[in-house]
């Protein structure tokens, strides 16, 4: 099933971003986990558009409805439906794009693919599809929060163009990142990153950048040895998002320039925690989650729609110029920041289950 | 099933370093494809201990049986079982590990996660693991070979420490990268690597690379979407081969560094194909192949097993020194190229076989 | 995913009697397929309450909307979500579930289960759940119009009670099951089941009955030859409907009556098909469709609700007393008929699918 | 995955009746498991030919090896291999089967689903294939006698051509089962089935029959309540047995036949426990099991091999007549018993694996 996300916690979403709406089906979640709408509409609003102004001034509210699977502000066990209305349509904007492919988005591949599409506003391909995967992350929350409740995720904005953030990793917390509207993990160093935004989006174009996430207060054990291992779910989970171009876990690739005596996290013994002195493993080793800090990058290419002239051609195939019109991101990493905290949720949560499947959390 | 892979085409692995063997059922192959044990010996063979002066001296011939699925050189339909017996066996030469964990290898997590190993030899978590999808992957290079005979899967070490390969992708050839030992694509210039990986070695001490992979003539249109866009699916494929870190397509993380209008694949009507002026998007757009090759990079880590002393933990909490002993590779990288040919391969099939079945192959 | 039925072509269906509403996604439908709300709409007519004298009066008028995977009336391959808001909702007519147990319901066994159930007209457990099953069924349906028009699917209530349909297969026909409103096979007959379930109903009593299922003109080869035999995921299809205790196909378990010299069915050429004489293997043989009719059986047993009192218990204990009110079915039987119709057309388009991803379907 | 049964806990068979052997991959058991080569022969010898006079005389010793997955008799928590060698192959016993389909076999299914297929004794629709299952069931077991000690999974011939046991359920116990070759609940009635079926052998024909299985105190809360019932994962798992040909849970078909203030089940509160008067429900109410023991009964086909003259065609479309050679079971129905344990076993384990993921069977 090509829409849906997870072995045990499933996500399916559906949606385009122009027509009835956008939505999800959370199956798997057990019974009695407290769940309201505040509580999904929470992460929908850090994840939706003209939160702030280096984002898209696009006009939608993004408000969520639960339509199933709870009863008393608890989950029934049974699948919880949420959906969010299409608000702010305008298929006359996309107009050109019923004729013309835009460079380096889905409109080519789809009408290869498929020999139809919805070339209203990116139709499956919008970003809004995202929305279902941050409801069903905030359902996921939901069970830490019940179940876990020392476990912190916390994605944030590495790098933006050129612009790296110094912060050590120890040093990263939620409400620091949160304080910012680039989600930077200095608020004191955000402005710069918003003037290269503000500067770049005057210009018609377009960055990308790095989205860092750190997991702290993970169990051991979580993932399986050999196919579905914690980095190849998260590496799918994180590549599945739209823009992203990379991931790496740990030493990643500059991990490729040490020698094995430099890269080897050498192992303590502290109390009764076996503990490594560095993490360049990132916190997994052989699959399975080893209780240190997991850290994972992503990197996300500069926004495909961009205002300047771009050379292309038609469905029909002759050459043609493209400008876009529409609201866009002139950099999407503040928006991603929320998507890698859910794609992460749910790959811990299914992994979770997993591992109380086999009975390997009880003591 | 965390020891399967694929959906429509599937492996699953089984078997342990030391014990049985280990081996592989493929599952939803089509009938009728010409298919012999010499067909999947080839693919072993490059993948196996022993087979140059770079690699782990490990006497194992890794010879192949296939137990069931074909008839009279031809596949059933029925799923294939294909048996590799363990021959080089020393459980004596891991004594050690009963007690200790080694330092960024699994035996700590495994115990943590299963409250028991098999020691001998790394167990599960030995790199012998891959055998049976090397396996899988020649069984589904036969079915390209009858279906697409144009579709060429290459990889090859590219870099080694801090030794980068210079040739461009288009000059990258199957032959000569087979044609030396570390699996370079410019023999000329492999021998400074191999001169690295001694030196290495007679230092106790390891290196990790980048591996490559090409995919040309890929048909346009692979890919789901959403979740299992198609390099998603490569992602978790490739991390879930042992000892790597990082994945990127096309542009990567270096495409972070670019702006949207340098980034962007201008498309280009040539004859009755729509292409790409330049490829960044690495062939796959909104998770759908494109019809541009297909090019991914692999960062593997330095091999873990090393023959200087190391610090570590014993099971019961006792700080600890390791030296290695046994037989190891100073590099894994020669021998990983065939595995990420299997993988890539792997994935390829399962998504041309789902796009069969929704017809999106039909003409 | 326990909601999820179907693995190339799937349905994950949602809601409670009570709320939001329930609904379904269609994952894995090809594109380009014929599609609009009053198609899916027509088979939801067939099953909803109030069609008839003989079923529950309860006023929904089931009307759907797709809120997502067509555009311009056709699908677009990706998730087709169908919505069914709840109407005549009474959750004060169910006030009494709250604290006692519904008699060969699922109150009890859903508390012990979740801890937690909505006690409102049944929860999850109400037979509303099969709207998403008959609207993805309506879609299933489509595929087949588009690529095998000739396909029949017919099911017809051929016993209630201790009545029992005299129509030889072959004279079994769409328009005349339809043609009353017990869609039983013969119309002319149709008054004295009528009459049945008329006076069972004034007994405050109810009664059950079997549904026969007749597939005509299914292509040969559909169906997995071990565990995803044909006959096996119809029998799963079925006994998943809500009130069914029996699956046979075939000669079923008259047939373990017969001696093998009697039951085997002799094969014969007729022009370039291979036909079998008889067809007590059901139109399976391991598994496998050969191209004779599908056949099989269905047993439904008397609705659960019923006016007279019973004896049960409360959720604290106690024993109590329980009359119905509410308004019910007297016999499901006739509303059960689309319900199976739509899981074998899911079960065929499935397998369909998985024939057509390798290939079986070409010639 | 057509050659896999089972979400958490799985096994995935392979292998035909004539080549290197049949076998299974468990993958998803709990560490930890005891688990030695002779827990799974115990079950291997009720399934294989020659234990008694009154099956085939083929003579297999079918000796299962685990070639991973243990160690130091214990489950690793990794995927467990078992392996049965094929021994009394004769191949030419078989030469008729190259250009004739027996009739109510699957050699023309399987010719017409994949153009080929091994015909040398049924090859992958020869009963072999059931061995994997029987092995796969065996694993299961042990963990049921770890986590479970006091489930009870009875099955036993209740039925052959028009004889019926008499012995009432709750007086139905394994040994007594055990205690005759006919797997009859009553030892001492045996006799008159022994000897319809040596009579029916000596006529050179078969006959079928019925197969109940009886569980016993088996958690409460086990099953899915809309796709996944118990009873719908149960149905799945007989009619994938070879032979079978009906299926019925509780009441069953007879139930059609009572009205609802008969067939309902009285809940009475006994204890701490919710129980019901009768058990017309089969221990399954709304999918989920309540507690009560879960009845089912399985129907079984005569044989299709006999020895007598029978009407075919050949391959290349010629009438023909056949007459079985080769050695075979007059009846099945004494070999199905751990078959249908088997898959009762796989089916229970698999669910109370689910169950344990959500946290449902903790207090």
């Amino acid at each position: 099933m090509p829409n849906t996300f997870g072995h045990l916690f499933s996500i399916t979403t559906w949606g385009e971003s122009h027509g009835g709406g956008v939505g999800v089906v959370v199956d798997g979640c057990p019974p009695r986990i407290p769940l309201t709408e505040a509580d999904v509409q929470a992460d929908l609003d850090r994840r939706r558009p003209g939160q702030s102004k280096i984002v898209t001034p696009r006009k939608e509210s993004d408000t969520c409805q639960i339509l199933s699977g709870t009863f008393g502000g608890q989950t029934l066990g049974t699948p919880i439906s949420i959906w969010v209305r299409n608000e702010d349509q305008r298929a006359e904007a996309y107009k050109e794009m019923e004729t013309l492919y835009r460079p380096s988005h889905a409109d080519y591949t789809y009408q290869a693919k498929y020999g139809i599409r919805n070339w209203q506003g990116g139709g499956r391909a919008s970003a809004r599809e995202t929305i279902g995967r941050v409801a069903g992350g905030a359902v996921a929350q939901q069970i830490f929060k019940t179940f876990l409740p020392k476990l912190e995720i916390i994605a944030f904005v590495s790098e933006v163009y050129d612009l790296v953030a110094q912060v050590p990793l120890e040093k990263i917390s939620y409400a620091e990142v949160e304080a910012n509207i680039v989600r930077w993990p200095d608020s004191a160093d955000a402005e710069r990153v918003i003037a290269l935004i503000e500067k770049v989006r005057s210009q018609g174009d377009s960055v990308g950048g790095v989205v860092t996430c750190i997991v702290r207060n993970a169990p051991v054990g979580l993932g399986e040895p050999v196919f579905d291992k914690l980095e190849a779910d998260l590496a799918k989970a994180m590549l599945s998002l739209p823009a992203t171009k990379g991931f790496e876990i740990g030493s990643g690739f500059a991990g490729t320039r040490l020698k094995g005596s430099e890269h080897n996290d050498a192992f303590v013994q502290e109390g009764n925690r076996v503990r490594t002195l560095t993490n360049r493993s990132g916190g997994v080793q052989g699959g399975i989650s080893n209780g240190e800090d997991i850290v994972f990058r992503v990197g996300f290419k500069p926004t495909a729609t961009i205002a300047q002239a771009q050379q292309t051609v038609s469905v029909t195939g002759e050459a043609a110029e493209l400008r876009a019109r529409g609201r866009h991101d002139a950099c999407v990493l503040p928006r991603a920041v929320p998507m890698v905290e859910a794609m992460t949720r749910l790959v811990l949560v299914d992994h979770w289950m997993r591992q109380r499947a086999v009975g390997g959390l009880e003591k």
